[in-house]
């Protein structure tokens, strides 16, 4: 459990900085009143994108381990092992907990996960709708159906030839324009955009390290471009926000744009490995995409086990 | 924490008792020493039902209230509410914890989570295998990416012209096959089989219960049906069990059949109102099925919410 | 989870109605701005009340069963059976957790846990010092080396000549100091003052029922007398207040005069019924009373185990 | 969240090794059957030590954040903040959880907690006792009113004149007993035996590092002492044994000397600086101890608060 005994050896390119007015500004371009629905034709067509049947799943195992990126691992406890109930059948049991936010476990981020300025998506404010009893607004039962249509992974590792992007490095939005474009598949309304660091392939190689100082991540800059197409979530192998932050005083520009600017949830450190190279195999980037988080009343979130089907 | 107060006024039908030789010769005919693989065409076909792209969840709230369904209740706390972190952006976390297989909350069981005589599906011995450190083998991880294909539902209080099978109702196999039929969608192999005795109809209306003591759900006998057409998942509103067991001795017939038997993975506590009050209105009672249970490696099984699409 | 089946058979006695302005009186009269702290010598003057060095202990057992007292039954599970670890030697562990507060656990609360019209004790503003993070003024932490002194049992179900008092039955001040009277134990500076009801000798006799409607316990009018003698420490089987509240628009009125008031910690949900029978046996009801709150810092309280010496 | 940075500079004297043959003879050399009951007079003249009244408390913070001494982080989460409870009064409630075995919590090693070669205390096979629902022997229930007596601190750092003995330093037999009567207080049957390495003082000075492989603490050959003193427990600040073990093969002889072969409860990681600081400044170093864990049917332990009255 040692702080990353791999930092990269030269710094990253964070990308420029981004002075505070101007994110103030993005944050004022961007800004949505109500949620984007993109039509339900977009989801019929995602699902005519099933040919092989084949599901590729994108949860990273619950993670009971303590570590740079875990500081609150997760319980998984057996409850009833057949040891002491003899009638038939004999059944076992376990128990899991979560404080699922963090760097560790795969999960989605609910509207009422960020605030900026006090403020949820939409101006309201965080105060009257939170408390110890959970959200009664922006709450993850308001995606429960929400998060089936077109899944494209934008595979920015493999576009620049590399097997992971160094922690630190920031992805800007043309990159991701020209990902999609050369991966043949541009981006549309209602997409569930999927961005390759090579985060695990990094963590799997080099071993763990603290994500919150150093990670591979969009530069604020980069979701005018996801605006412009009208995604409906964005994902991410690690938590989408390149860091350290290129914005002075917000620690996470890139949550606040999605999430409290724009109302797109986020699904922080996916497991796209095994996703990209399904798709560098079948040579497509796009599929059915699946997210179906937990029925959590009042719930920031959920962990979740996203799915693409080809 | 009583059972109901509501207890049916009349002793339902629970089918015809089965010896347990019955039962036991009924297991030696079903069993299967190795998954069924649904062809992966036929979760193509099961995409291409996707036509209006209306999505439906089936996950009862995450149920942190005890009761007589509910005695292991849910945790979910607040763990940051943005009381003590001045900087930008704030955020709000939370915890949730769960004991997940009994009544309340919907959950999948993995092939590992019911032994019959001591052993697990394909005759692997319970003991060597599961440890408070998980199961080794017939975990949930190995149901990760498989949940998906055509979904039906068996609208079996609506056959009968029901709000709900009283507790105790026993459900045969002829019915279940008829009420596919009626319906207009015959079973298919790789079905996700959905079976609704309306369950959560009568709780919502008459208050809970203790379904481990009278439950409505499939007689051990229809569990033919399911094995001829090579279901891939079978799921219900309460545990597909119905009790009181016709069998003696062996308290929870139909999982033993299920998942220990044939190695068919069961999804219990299912909401399936608001699926069905969909298919009437749609009269069609197939849709794209998809369960992403969570990655937990030793797991019995997990939390999930399942998702119909149409 | 009913309420009992077994209500009392005739209303019990819940003493006078106190009128909202009454009470608020009484608090400001019983208003206290800073600990009493008892004399040293009163600790050392209890220890030597320890003669024969019998030991009772008055901890409920870690309860998770749901019930109608139980509604968030703690968790105790095993997480290390020595079934996968060969080495020597073996380990066996368990898994504790518990929202101890409530009517099952035998716990402590500390000052942060109550407060009337947004005050805790002293004035000091509750929103001002407690967040998700816990209080910054008021917790268990504050109280850690400080409950050990005489104990007195004042046991009241026997000075009444009965098993238990029915749920609803009020204990006024003079009952209290008639009892300590009629004991031998006039009540002294620094103790810690320990009232039985027979809440758990009903418990088990007839079964559980909820104390939060219905439960004997101290008038808070009885205040007054534990404000005159200076107590250290209030506990009681039940959580000492007596339910319905005499007070309207007060649920728990002597929770606030004796936590928020006076400064004086309460320990509810004990078990006196051995600590009863052994003063009975050896005829003194007083001994070195000894309880010992784990170190959560920023905590409302702590489950606890107090222990009695003789 | 390091690994240590702070080896020590030379190896430790960890002491001679130990054969495993000659363990073993040890093992049978010390060998109980049935737990030896100090007299209850012992008891009270424990209480009769106290003088001045003064509590010193032992327990470490309940620690919730991961590092290498803490590898299965406590929990502390508040589930009631007065945000949503209008009626008077308001309260606030808190959630505790702990895996409390390992090197962070202070806490209470029961008889069941460790088997060697697969026998507990008095050779009771630990298959047939523990299970997944807890132990039917050596529980920590059989510990609850018995860890009441005199304490004796042997303060082994500041006999070396040093502000800790650096991890790996091993504590001899007859360091003990002439560390106990340069202090005056030599051991006496159902003696709660303290030994203070300094752990917590070369922790707050240098930081955590990992325990399990590197730590002062009692040799083997040093439970003779103990055995020959008849101690009813045995505490330390870090858990007894000196890691690496001396003996090949068995990670904690010590823990399986006292627990499995003498039937002595150990209390471990203890913070005994207030402590030490007190005793120096009374100039005595023996005290009424008290150690009430928690009432846990079935548990291998228990987290504790240990009191020190003088």
């Amino acid at each position: 459990m040692s702080g990353s005994a791999f930092p990269p050896e030269r710094p990253a390119d964070g990308g420029p900085a981004m002075e505070r007015a101007e994110f103030d500004a993005l944050f004022e371009r961007l800004r949505r009143d109500r949620l984007p629905a993109p039509p339900r034709s977009a989801r019929a067509a995602a699902a005519r994108l099933v040919r092989t049947g084949e599901v590729v799943a994108m949860g990273r195992p619950w993670d009971c381990v303590a570590g740079p990126d875990n500081r609150r691992p997760a319980l998984h406890l057996m409850t009833e092992l057949a040891d002491v109930t003899p009638p038939e059948p004999t059944v076992h049991k376990d128990f899991i907990a979560a404080d699922y936010h963090g760097k560790a476990q795969t999960h989605l981020d609910a509207l009422c996960h960020i605030a900026y300025r006090g403020l949820l998506f939409a101006g309201v404010p965080a105060r009257e709708v939170l408390s110890s009893r959970g959200a009664s607004y922006g709450a993850v039962t308001d995606l429960l159906p929400g998060l089936v249509g077109r899944g494209v992974l934008l595979d920015v590792a493999r576009l620049r030839g590399l097997d992971w992007l160094e922690p630190g490095t920031a992805i800007g939005g043309p990159e991701l324009t020209a990902c999609a474009e050369r991966q043949g598949s541009p981006l549309r309304p209602g997409d569930a955009v999927l961005v390759r660091t090579g985060h695990l392939a990094r963590r799997r190689r080099l071993g763990p390290w603290d994500p919150d100082g150093l990670s591979a991540g969009l530069h604020p800059g980069a979701m005018s471009v996801l605006d412009g197409s009208r995604a409906s979530v964005l994902g991410g192998d690690g938590d989408s926000d390149v860091r350290p932050s290129p914005v002075p005083g917000v620690h996470s520009p890139v949550h606040v744009l999605a999430v409290t600017t724009m109302g797109l949830p986020l699904i922080d450190n996916m497991d796209l490995e095994p996703l990209a190279e399904t798709c560098a195999r079948l040579s497509r980037w796009e599929f059915l995409f699946v997210a179906a988080p937990l029925n959590i009343p009042g719930g920031t979130g959920s962990p979740v086990n996203p799915l693409a089907v080809f």
